[in-house]
């Protein structure tokens, strides 16, 4: 890193610093759950933060904030990509990582949720959740969390409050949405120049099972608020939660963007400058899978090959070449959450072509990096009424966050 | 938290260092692993140091005393509150967490204690150990690792010797002890004012196996010496180590406390300014357990299969709204080390009615907090000569935890 | 730790410093995998900053680099000692642990090695490994990180480059040969000191199946090059990889070392400086664990018991203190990276007899407290161009690691 790009980072910082200081978010002392949840400029607010986080990042100028303080975390489902994020987040702003591992916790021994919540919330200043697996109890899981260490801190057990970072539910995935959305804003070069622009947010073949419907669902509700233009295409059976269809199509209205659904790819791959091909299992089966009395057992098994029976019809929805050339110019920006189901190279037939892929990798893991600085972001716009001043404190201290040697 | 708050906080703090001058602990350099090993001034000292802990804490002042190192934990039991206890006192000192999953270790190898004691401490400055399970092997355990560490630290192995803290043993829980103690000091006022109370400590039924005598042997021992006049209620078959009972008693002359043990649960309510009802496993079943050839295997599920059956014969020990009816007008302070079982709630039948916990619920939590500040205080009263100073040095320094925006 | 010591420290350390100004390696922005890959120059330099290093900490002097940061961890295979040990390091320079657990992460998931590399790096400034169980794997598996991660960088997917640290492979156990080097230094009084010492580095008789083959490798690799005269020996089938005795023997040359090869312990002992005698799997077994369809059911099973049985026909190579006597003045430095098996204690009959190990037992415990410091030491010189000046810069700082009171 030149001295030149630090000064460029810098100074890239302060005009954002400044933009930050127009808005009106309501983000102090609120957890992030769902952005259908969060007003305009609260998600502006996020964006701008986390990207004044990346300069100073570049700029190595030190983002601690705290000289202790834990940042917990409670992943149900596995997870690579945001777990390291979650700990990159923490060590940047000087918080450690306890992760509740509820296997070696006494939560088996009939403790309620509302009990643990306090007890790993003493000197947590975040937690971090993850609860993507089954539909109808994810979002539950984290408001009753929530509630409990919001009840902690109003009856004296907690010294301060922990903020909830909802790190995938059953409905949103909102650090993944609002990385995509970083990325979308860089690679246009401003938040502005994404109004009108068609994003194709589609259903791909997978052969594997019960994959989570929070992505699309996270995608649909947040662009089109940003005025772009979302086209959802999937299968029939493939459906999304009617209420989030609903959250999208209504915040649409505020910058002129818009939410349509069709049952073909090809539809809404024409034109598109962005294209998100994703596989997510069939609705009516996650809703079954709930259902069933046992989490595991035969009966579970029974559906995941249904589920997989499905989802072999629909092998034609792959992001081809072929499906490429239908874009805008050819040239739609390819993205993905990660890890992608890549035809030839992670399994046999899968959600995208490895030439395709191969051409995007560097930009979906681009996308993937902006995460830490989401979820930094949302602690930070959590735990401090104006962080327009704690990113002018940061900059004013400027402690180096590595010895400039 | 108000500027006018951080002065009372920052006021009290210093009024606690005054007392703490006046004492005369011997804890430098030793570990903590049983209370009735400690002085009245040791228990004086790790309480106040726990109290100016919890100030310094709310006024937002700074308690890390170390650049780097690291605290290391071993579980050989389930853990939730106390590992994330261990976790915040680590943080709140400015040490990592790094856990000896000894299932990931090498130690099935032949490894000796003595050396993955060593191993495990080239940069550590406190071990955390939990191993509650076996009777006759939790305390032994910690004292070999002791003696490895003063060994290692002796012959130049270890550029520091770590401080042992007893996490859970078989015989005691200090950390649970002292934390339940500090909860009366600032239920009651003062430690002055728990003179003359009287504890029941009492068996509680439960549907469950295996539990540590560990807890109401860690509050016999200690309680009676502040005073306190401790009944200890159990159905015959459930005694507790005639050791620990001896050591309680002895204790007790102190401060003019008592301990009595008696069989019934009616006898220990009545007038009682404490009740502390929680179940244990039967001694003699203990005993044999840790007597038969496998850890495993149907001799120890048959063995289970008593110890639940004797455990089902005294369901009518619960802490009912009737039995709280028998204390000091009514009102005895219901205490918990959590989770309890709770009738209707997390079992059909348990240790406590509905009602009853929920009544006390947030005074549990509370009992909790403080375990963080116990187990750093226990830190700092073995790592430093003169914990006074180095209370007076953070208050001096006074670097905000969070920086205070 | 007296004042008087800690100026010998700090004056000890000062001369190191001027040593290492005289040196030209080429550490900077490079990995470390194996010793043979690297110049004379670049050995002692990983030396000289280890032993600054030691001497820092025992001056009390913080040698936090970091203000943020990660050190992710891969663990393929169990460890104690060399994931506390990088634990340490990590502490020691400000960075936080965050261990990629293949199981709990989406890696199953069919994702490439070179995304993972990446999504595990985006704040990362060291990613340490583990991988040594199949042979022909581990050196490639770090190599392909080694790229991805290098490829992320260029492409600005990451805003640092994390260096890799081998924590053993198939080939190298490059943090464990450090680490004995220096307590060879230690023992020795100097690094010249070592020239024309003779080592025996042989084989010994374990019960135990598929230990790796890169402990005895990276040490024949590495002492030969400081001038010693290694002997490595062991029974017919029990051959190193031909690649890594090339490379020892070309590097002996530089400063009139050698390696030779026997089949007798007794001729290796003979009149030994130092003896190394550590179990290993036979070569032959090794490769054709690797080359069976799969790495688990009944061939492996009956691989392993083929193994058990060779081994078993050399017990008689086990370093009693008959043994011990053919070396020099009967008073060799018995050397182990441990756990050892020690006859008569962690096994039936095994590689070294109690009373021998019991005498250097304090000793093994030392060579294994070096490897930290040259984690740490690795980790420095690789991140920064001019080491001398990062130590120069933490003594003038000064800043206490633990408050000094």
């Amino acid at each position: 890193m030149t001295t030149c790009c630090k000064t460029k980072c810098l100074e890239e910082a302060q005009a954002y610093i400044q933009e930050l200081k127009t808005l009106k978010p309501c983000l102090y002392d609120k957890d992030f759950l769902r952005t259908w949840d969060k007003s305009y400029d609260d998600i502006r607010t996020v964006l701008l933060v986390a990207q004044i986080l990346e300069d100073l990042y570049c700029a190595n100028v030190s983002c601690r904030i705290f000289e202790s303080g834990i940042a917990a975390s409670v992943f149900r489902d596995n997870s690579t990509r945001t777990r390291f994020s979650f700990s990159f987040a923490a060590s940047l702003l000087g918080l450690k990582i306890s992760d509740l591992d509820e296997e070696k916790s006494q939560i088996a021994h009939g403790e309620t949720v509302r009990e643990t919540a306090n007890m790993i919330s003493f000197m947590t200043e975040v937690i971090g959740i993850r609860d993507d697996k089954w539909i109808g109890q994810g979002h539950k899981y984290m408001v009753e969390v929530a509630e409990a260490v919001a009840e902690g801190s109003k009856e004296g057990v907690l010294p301060q409050k922990p903020c909830l970072v909802n790190l995938q539910c059953d409905e949103d995935h909102p650090t993944q949405a609002m990385a995509d959305l970083l990325h979308l804003v860089k690679h246009f070069g401003g938040m502005d120049k994404l109004k009108g622009k068609k994003v194709a947010m589609t259903w791909a073949y997978s052969p594997s099972y019960g994959k989570p419907l929070s992505v699309p669902q996270g995608i649909i509700a947040l662009l089109p608020r940003l005025g772009m233009d979302v086209v959802l295409a999937h299968p029939k059976g493939y459906e999304l939660l009617p209420e989030i269809i609903e959250a999208g199509k209504k915040h649409a209205a505020d910058n002129g963007g818009s939410l349509t659904v069709c049952n073909s790819m090809d539809e809404a791959f024409k034109d598109a400058d962005v294209v998100y091909p994703k596989s997510w299992a069939p609705l009516e089966i996650m809703q079954e899978r709930v259902r069933l009395p046992s989490r595991e057992g035969p009966e579970q098994k029974k559906l995941e090959e249904r589920a997989l029976a499905m989802n072999a019809e629909h092998k034609e929805w792959e992001c081809t070449e072929e499906k490429m050339k239908l874009t805008k110019d050819g040239k739609a920006l390819y993205m993905h959450c990660l890890p992608a189901d890549i035809t030839g190279v992670s399994c046999k037939e899968g959600e995208v072509a490895a030439s395709v892929f191969e051409r995007y990798r560097i930009d979906t893991y681009k996308e993937a990096g902006h995460k830490p600085y989401i979820i930094a972001s949302m602690i930070i716009t959590s735990k401090f009424k104006d962080p327009a001043a704690v990113m002018e404190h940061l900059i004013k201290e400027k402690k180096p966050r590595v010895i400039p040697l």
